[in-house]
């Protein structure tokens, strides 16, 4: 196949190839490469999943002897270190003669960050780094911040009124925003390695909260259920997957008295549901996104109601915010708002939200952007 | 000038001379015509204001003796009535000697609706109609439904943050949004013939309510004040335009008493304070609208608050909304929405936005659409 385009439009190309991989390759990266010469595409291929092998190390396979003196165009800076399932790849390409590398990003991971380009200009190999550097980091969004800080990448979705409202005061919601919009937010739950909802949102509709589409994997629900209180035959104790409740340690208000409580925790323990443990009276969210992340959860997609959103954005836990925007008014003071909380007063300390983007989703308009600190105006 | 392009590009040409007359035409509609000879356009203009010629007869004026045998396109159809300050445009077409007429849509004023078309047909005249016809209605919205329901085109303007709040618990609200929307409201206020605000938003911001753009024309202050409570200091009862406060007519609870009232009432009409004065507990917005529609008001902006944007939603004036949505989130309980009032409860009540649209002003988005009926979903 001819090339048709510069380095740019390989590399594009090759994020295209990557972004295949979305929703299987956590928590590596999604990866696209491929192998020209002659100003012809001699071979392609993307990262499928952990343990399989590497996009450029598939691409070359492919390429065969063909790689010699050919140049390659991998979205990520190949990997050289051997503390994992595959070989490295960068050792790969220097084996197959490669002669030229387009990479556009170094991979944050700090295993490597740096070494793999290192080693291939060490043999000789021409380097260039950079080509469509925001758009391959965008791509990873949530491996660079997993790989850099243990932490999950966390998305706050909400679906609400264009009035701002996502739910009625007796906490209808069923439907809000339409068929596109819904089958878009499974996708994102695809996505996700978890889910993160609450008691009230299990309670209100006995979601199963699975990823309802085509090859959709299902994320881990996570409920934070402080007294214990998902009843035992709900479809989040019932279908899978996995499901962790989030809960007091000592029991308290609104819970089982704590026998009946040890007698529920075997229960769902029974069932095959999990349980993360927390002290105090509110589950810290900063803590329990590095439990997570220790247990390798690299993304969570949070669903939740007004109040969950509202201590995740205090928390400081959401890097990103997905807002669903349905062509409805349904007003009313004590109709529920997409965040909720006491805390938010002054304008002036307003979490800001970067590079907002717009997009349609049938009649619904989908609203993302990233959260900035909060800081004045 | 050479024409360049068909009768779809000279319409747009026509549509876009229209809309320079935006805010200066109130109540007569916006229009626009161009004479076209040979493939060269030899004359366009517009209209400009009330009493003015209209946009066929200035262009024709300035076609002068080419116009015979010559192609007109005008954005709405050519009145035919006498029973106004200037003279019928389709005895005008005639007397010219134009061949052929092309008209975006027919003019809804029942003076007019089709009888224009007819004269020119009975004279020999082939006339095209419904070239960019809803554009064209889309450009004199204000006008297509105050000449046929005599009452004003109500827009209702919001600016909130992402999460649907338009002020904090205590009601501070500057500044949401960016200069560049800000700038936009001043356009909108500049267009309407009467802005819509109530008692609370005078009473937390003492704004002036005027179109602070260049060449802007300031909007009738049209002030919800049930008890009769804006201070006699405040920049709206000091600063032009004209101000009608609407107020009950018994004084009533939280309003001073009745011969305070009266005084009040004396003091505020020697300011230029005109009042509006209706009986029973609540202003009827219906009925303010009828009133405010005979007297010439044939556009209102509403810039009110949570309780004032339910009433006029639940009243049913409201045709048209705006939505600036600022990339901040301030979450809140207590903060206050865009649509507050308590009557809007159910998802199936709803009421639908229309033909929704998206826009950039600055950081900040502009979303808007008309309302439909409260209909299920």
């Amino acid at each position: 196949m001819a090339t048709g385009g510069g380095d740019t439009a390989l590399m594009l190309r090759a994020l295209k190839l990557a972004e295949k991989g979305r929703g299987t390759t956590s928590p590596n990266p999604m990866v696209g490469a491929l192998v020209t010469k002659s100003g012809r595409i001699i071979a392609e291929d993307y990262h499928k999943r952990p343990g399989d092998l590497h996009a450029e190390a598939l691409t070359l396979l492919k390429a065969g002897g063909k790689a010699k003196g050919a140049t390659l165009y991998v979205t990520l800076e190949p990997c050289c270190h051997k503390d994992k399932r595959t070989p490295p790849c960068a050792a790969a390409i220097i084996t197959a003669g490669i002669k030229k590398v387009f990479i556009a990003m170094k991979d944050p991971n700090p295993k490597v960050s740096g070494k793999g380009i290192e080693e291939l200009k060490r043999h000789g190999i021409e380097v260039v780094v950079g080509v469509l550097a925001e758009r391959a980091a965008r791509l990873n969004e949530a491996y660079v911040k997993y790989i850099t800080t243990g932490l999950p990448f966390v998305t706050l979705k909400v679906a609400m009124t264009l009035d701002g409202k996502i739910a009625t005061p007796e906490g209808r919601s069923k439907w809000i925003t339409g068929e596109e919009a819904r089958r878009a937010v499974h996708r994102m739950r695809s996505d996700a390695d978890a889910l993160l909802t609450a008691i009230g949102t299990v309670r209100a509709d006995n979601p199963s909260l699975t990823a309802r589409i085509r090859s959709g994997r299902n994320p881990k629900r996570v409920i934070i259920d402080p007294g214990l209180e998902t009843p035992l035959d709900f479809n989040v104790c019932c279908v899978p997957p996995e499901t962790i409740l989030v809960t007091r340690r000592a029991g308290g208000e609104g819970g089982p008295p704590i026998p009946a409580r040890e007698e529920k925790k075997r229960q769902l323990r029974e069932k095959g549901v999990s349980l993360i443990e927390y002290e105090g009276d509110r589950v810290d969210l900063g803590w329990l996104m590095r439990v997570l992340g220790e247990r390798e959860v690299s993304s969570v997609l949070i669903e939740g109601g007004s109040s969950l959103n509202a201590s995740a954005l205090q928390d400081g836990i959401v890097d990103k915010v997905v807002f669903f925007v349905a062509p409805k008014i349904i007003g009313g003071r004590d109709s529920l708002p997409a965040v909720g909380g006491t805390a938010f007063r002054q304008l002036e300390e307003a979490y800001m939200i970067h590079a907002m983007k717009v997009k349609r989703a049938g009649q619904d308009l989908i609203i993302e952007g990233y959260v900035g600190c909060r800081r004045a105006l």
